[in-house]
């Protein structure tokens, strides 16, 4: 089968039958300063999948979104910021299906087909009534894909957004995104929300499979600083209006397209981060070996600020890798910074420092270490860890 | 039993038949600016007991310590900082092993009856010669507790000293002991090394069972940043110079009085630290469950800067609750600071925001979680995120 991929503008938008919008409501504190609310629409209804936090403290929204998911054909996705409706209680889960309800109204639609997502504070009631009055105004159109993915941002300091076109002998179909990022400075949490929408033709089922499979491939390889939000969620929407029912693993290919870029976007505009680092754990006795290895790496506080400041420090390194609990030998685990050899056999390998150091103090490195008893592999992406990020989460 | 407890000076020489001394072998870098070598030794042999680093990446004199731990009775420990002898391959050993031959014949021992511990740079191979210099010149006295305390220091700001006298009807015996903290700034790693001394008579089968139940309750109770190094070594030696055996619940409420003082030194001393938390976690399903959730709070990112703040952020605290993987009911969860209420059922407690925020601000507060889902709870030390913590971890 022949395809070409390339990339296109539009996000969210980008499918063919979906459109968005963004307004201002005041959810924060009730003065309007900003878009806080975006809603993508599908002119038909679509198969559906979601993931969503496996944090066993779940906002409201993320409950009524699993509810209304399970109960069929999706139209609409409302997201807002400024508020996560988390640890709200049972008002939580009544704010949150008024939130559906208010938008299925705007939309003529059963309030079971609309998914919510909330992203802001916690702890505090959504003042669901500044949404509903301006729901009923909000436009939708072709080219608001932009301002969707702007309203939804909390500390993001750009729209993360991606759409790709692939075309096949049975014609085009696009999967285009957005996303909010994994960092957040006056609310409370680090929230990363996702909708990707595609105008290809996938049934729920098989919708399902791919996306869990694409996550676990991008946004669960993220980590910025190991805390896992109340709200993290992605829906994927298929409306099949493109006609083009792709092979699965030529969706899965496009989808991963989009979810890793995102995921990319989310980690490069963490909090206070200044260096986007590749960490790369191979020759482990097993898979989860490989992954909880490369994240106790990329989680450890010690070796984050070493990267912080410049510091090629392997030791931290060795360190994490020796209390993560893995099958490892000392004496035959190797690091590397890039393609240069840092730690042979346990040992600081030949190449001089500043050689390293020169790496580490790029914007960019990866960190790849080498266990050498097995033969699996996990690769996470991670940052530094700043004063800068320390700054900005110091709370009130 | 009637029994009484006092404080006593002299650390790690307030037993009997216990003196230590200390010299600067320029150990870093060949200058001599500051005493970088300890020496603990005991008149008569001792039952040692002692519980090392659960990291698969052991340093040197951890694996020789453990090694000389086994063949019998122990006569010294020699310390010293400057050096970690950590990830330093067949070398290390022989270095490690080397320390203790020229500490044993120094005091006419045999090498197997020297425990070595070292704390610093990491990947850099000790240089034995600096040392074996100075060891024949040391002197040892029993007023030189403290100078031995100061010479294991990296990036201490106090030494960390404490000693006990216990008056049984059958006599008084003391304990006593030093410790270095948990956080360095130019080496690599965070290394926490203790030495205990009693005069009291206790086999070293019972010392094993005592120590390692003590270090539990103490030294395993506290974190900073969730790191655990190469190095770290809790050395109890027990002399038997008073000639009193004490009850075993007499001798581990006295040894407590020590690790748990030692303990507390070392988070309160930990690098850029402005606040103690004692994080409690109580009505958990089971014992593990209490301690992982603990741990989880005490080492979230996100909860250390916001108390870093003076930001009693009890979303993250939740959050970080919601994570840990423990059996937890959002609905029937509840925090404290201090004895206020911040969170009653999964939400925010009646308490004014700003009285919640006055415990934050403070220098030492209590964070409670009640699961109220199981009897079992689990208590841990720790410290806020600052900047100050990450520009001291910046390494080279």
């Amino acid at each position: 089968m022949t395809k070409k991929i390339k990339k296109v503008k539009g996000g969210v938008c980008a499918a063919a039958g979906f459109s968005a919008g963004a307004t201002g409501c005041g959810i924060k504190n009730g003065e309007i300063t900003r878009d806080d609310l975006a809603l993508v629409s599908s002119a038909a209804p679509c198969a559906a999948a979601a993931t969503f936090t496996t944090n066993q403290v779940k906002a409201a929204p993320v409950r009524v979104s699993a509810e209304h998911l399970r109960s069929g054909k999706i139209r609409a996705v409302v997201l807002n910021s400024g508020n996560a409706n988390a640890c709200t209680g049972p008002q939580g889960l009544d704010d949150a299906r008024q939130m559906a309800a208010h938008t299925a109204s705007a939309l003529s639609l059963d309030a079971k087909q609309v998914l919510v997502c909330s992203t802001g504070r916690i702890g505090v009631s959504l003042p669901v009534e500044r949404i509903a009055a301006k729901l009923p105004a909000l436009k939708l159109t072709r080219s608001a894909g932009t301002a969707a993915a702007k309203a939804i941002m909390t500390s993001d300091t750009f729209p993360k957004e991606v759409a790709w076109e692939v075309e096949t002998d049975a014609g085009k179909f696009r999967v285009g995104g957005m996303a909010k990022g994994a960092g957040m400075i006056d609310p409370n949490m680090a929230t990363m929300l996702c909708v990707v929408t595609t105008d290809a033709v996938v049934a729920a089922p098989a919708l399902r499979k791919i996306l869990r499979a694409s996550v676990e491939d991008s946004f669960n390889r993220i980590t910025i600083d190991g805390d896992m939000s109340t709200n993290d969620t992605v829906i994927l929407l298929a409306n099949g209006a493109s006609g083009v029912a792709p092979d699965p693993d030529l969706f899965r290919e496009a989808l991963d397209l989009v979810t890793k870029a995102l995921a990319r976007m989310i980690v490069e505009d963490g909090e206070g981060v200044s260096r986007f680092v590749e960490v790369e754990v191979r020759g482990a006795a097993s898979r989860s070996d490989a992954r909880k290895a490369s994240e106790a790496i990329a989680n450890s506080t010690l070796v984050k600020c070493a990267w912080a400041g410049g510091d090629p420090n392997w030791g931290r390194i060795l360190d994490a890798v020796g209390y993560s609990g893995v099958k490892m030998k000392e004496a035959s685990t190797d690091i590397y910074y890039d393609a240069l050899e840092a730690v042979i056999n346990g040992v600081a390998a030949p190449t001089p420092f500043p050689k390293l150091r020169e790496i580490a103090a790029r914007k960019a490195f990866r960190v790849t270490v080498d266990l050498r008893i097995g033969k699996f592999s996990h690769t996470v992406w991670t940052t530094d860890l700043t004063e800068e990020y320390v700054r900005l989460n110091l709370g009130e």
